[in-house]
């Protein structure tokens, strides 16, 4: 199904929705962060991933520091319409400690 | 690196952290959910997905009213510890839709 940018439900998150960031070709998945309704705008005006962090409060694009942007290729959406896929090819490792992905930590 | 459940940062997320359940055969991304610490137990000591429901405000097992149980092979832990991932063999449709994944919608 195809759903647009008015379907998303921003307000139960109080304005932003959790962005799952998925490697769209291994299927890794790279990173959780969010996005307000401008850096959704954001991602697909440019095609370069986009987020709203919760900790500077602010729009951020990956890789504007680092030069490790992401090229999104799909943007999927859940059934409930609060939730977010950035399927994207990483130019370099994704978590900010210079690991391949954000998810680097088991739970004992 | 292990991390135990006393890492994790719920305080963040009022309580809560966002759950990704990924299959672990074939890495499709199947749910967001969130977890409090008590269904972060749960389901380390079951090895059944558990959740807290914020529409519903309970904790909630997937499958116990569908059957399509999960079983998590593994818990992984981002470098904030402020989200999880649940590596899990499903039982069935992971979508109350009857979809294998919630993330069944492409945004236009």
């Amino acid at each position: 199904m195809k759903k647009s940018l008015s379907d998303i439900d921003f307000a139960k998150g109080d304005g932003l929705v959790p962005v799952i960031v998925q490697d769209v070709n291994t299927k890794d998945v790279l990173t959780l962060a969010y996005a307000n309704k401008e850096s959704l705008e954001l991602t697909k005006k440019t095609g370069n991933s986009w987020f709203w962090s919760r900790s500077r409060n602010k729009l951020w694009m990956k890789g504007e520091e680092s030069g490790n942007v992401q090229k999104v290729r799909q943007i999927l959406v859940d059934c409930d319409s609060d939730a977010i896929i950035y399927l994207v090819e990483p130019t370099g490792p994704a978590c900010h400690t210079g690991e391949k992905v954000c998810f680097h930590n088991k739970l004992d």
